[in-house]
């Protein structure tokens, strides 16, 4: 009998699978086929973006960010990503019995720190306590609702010559959780980039019309993302190894564990696709912002090699980068 | 170190402490405070209601339903209850490693008849998979959101000589949760209530402006929900054991194991507080509904006792129906 695997959440191929074979064929509406971060639904003629995410990271602290604060971010900047303002969070909380209330009360402050952050108000919640070892510590659910602003956001709308943009180094998240969980210690801390992206990216939407699509590389890290823009096959992305930017942190830590940057999760970074005259406003903008400071362009929407990924390397060779296709880090979010 | 325990998952004072010494303090907002079954939110003029549930129920299968589509419905029957037309539902899944792929293929169909039914679309989705160990097989959270058509439903407007209505026979779902999880086999199998509100609700407010409060006895029970609304103690309410309507199965279940139905979960039934007036013409449209054929009025607001429940026994004497002190049935949805 088939089970489900830890990869069948890893954010690559095999979450795609199941996500196809099960939840698309029995599940399916206009709405949800069309995967984006947020879904994009109408009530009373106004547009609303609404999104979900469950929070299961291990540990619940880690350097730069706690389940919590994690938690808030991450449903807003799935909102903020959809061109909408962030404006409500609901809060599903399901806690191991026996959890300390000391740190039950820690990631309660953390979100509400969080929420202010990002300007959101917590409006709902629900709290559901279960036996011990019927769930590892904590889990959070956190779903969203925000106001379109900038509509018609849209992988249909990217074309080639578009340039992509990202806004910062990348796999801070992934190591940080990954090195307290291990108890692994380099020489420089690696701090989570967990961040809300929404005052970035408005700042981003109020000087270009020309942005086509964006999405924050988390699980599968930005190998996955850029994939999941060129699916379906009409053009392909071709990325620059040396305009990646990571950090030395971060290299020191992938080159001693065997990670590869591009499929390790970010979850305060978003990538850009947008028109190339706009390029140079766009970034003008997202460096003016704290979390945009190291923003560069990483590649550009080819003709070439449609439906992939592909990368010019340091070195000066080209290789495909694929989609994360085993699970690299579970619960890293 | 003070801990977590079942209790604060309960529905009854143990959580509603938790709420107000942690949630309320930390996190306190407006919409928050309210303390509704769904945040009433304003987007764009629009008034909006939103909600979230995280569900734990073990067995995941049970007589009558299954968490697949408890969460489903457990969702709509929150925005019901708030006046709202269910529309839009989230789907968060969090799934033990090793969990049979049939199964979670049997929850899936049974979520997408249960949103067909009750007429909403799952429109997005996010799905974790933790290590063996660290979840019981799988909880689900839904959140929704619905547009707000019959606004003001509010404690607040409860007056005294107001009717106190349910739809129908109390305690089902948690004895039927209940005997399939500890094995116990009745003469009659109790099936869970478990059943969408919306359109039995829908009834009620098209026929009456008469409509104070609603609210669906899940956790707690039908007197853990009757003592919410009377806290804060300017009325309250009275009710009659003999117009209590319980089924035979669930009376026999309950002297066999020591439960009171006033305590026990439902998951397909909703308590109505009208105004007297309209009593007569919606008791006729909630009976015209196959989940509202046994709908009867069971009490009354009242200046006496304010801030409490009390009860006229069938015996002929009168007590006090306090709120759920202690978890009388973990994980029961």
């Amino acid at each position: 009998m088939e089970k489900i695997l830890l990869s069948h959440g890893s954010g690559g191929t095999m979450m795609h699978k199941l996500i196809d074979s099960l939840f698309m064929r029995e599940l399916g509406n206009p709405t949800l086929i069309e995967k984006k971060d947020s879904a994009i639904v109408e009530i009373g003629g106004k547009k609303i973006a609404f999104t979900t995410d469950s929070y299961v990271v291990n540990p619940i602290f880690f350097p730069g960010g706690d389940i919590g604060s994690l938690a808030v971010y991450g449903t807003v900047n799935d909102l903020a990503v959809c061109g909408a303002k962030p404006l409500f969070i609901s809060l599903g909380l399901i806690i191991e019995e026996g959890f300390d209330r000391d740190l039950l009360e820690k990631i309660v402050k953390s979100i509400s720190s969080a929420a202010k952050r990002a300007r959101v108000d917590v409006v709902t919640g629900d709290t559901k306590v279960v036996e011990r070892g019927s769930c590892d510590k904590i889990f959070i659910n956190t779903s969203g609702i925000g106001a379109i602003y900038y509509p018609g956001l849209s992988i249909e709308n990217i074309k080639p010559r578009d340039s992509v943009i990202l806004s910062g180094t990348i796999g801070e998240h992934a190591i940080s959780v990954l090195s307290k969980r291990e108890g692994i210690s380099f020489s420089t801390i690696v701090r989570s980039d967990s961040a809300p992206l929404n005052a970035l990216i408005a700042k981003v939407l109020s000087v270009s019309k020309g942005v086509r699509f964006m999405r924050d590389p988390t699980r599968g890290g930005a190998a996955t993302t850029l994939n999941e823009m060129v699916t379906g096959g009409r053009f392909g992305i071709s990325i620059e190894e040396e305009d990646l930017p990571v950090t030395e942190g971060v290299r020191a830590s992938c080159e001693l564990l065997g990670f590869d940057p591009l499929y390790l999760a970010n979850e305060g970074r978003v990538i850009i696709v947008a028109k190339r005259d706009d390029e140079k406003r766009i970034l003008r903008a997202m460096r003016s912002d704290p979390l945009g400071r190291s923003s560069r362009v990483i590649g550009t929407v080819t003709k070439e090699y449609p439906g992939k990924v592909y990368m010019n390397t340091s070195s000066g060779g080209r290789r495909i980068v694929g989609m994360l296709s085993s699970e690299q880090l579970p619960r890293i979010c």
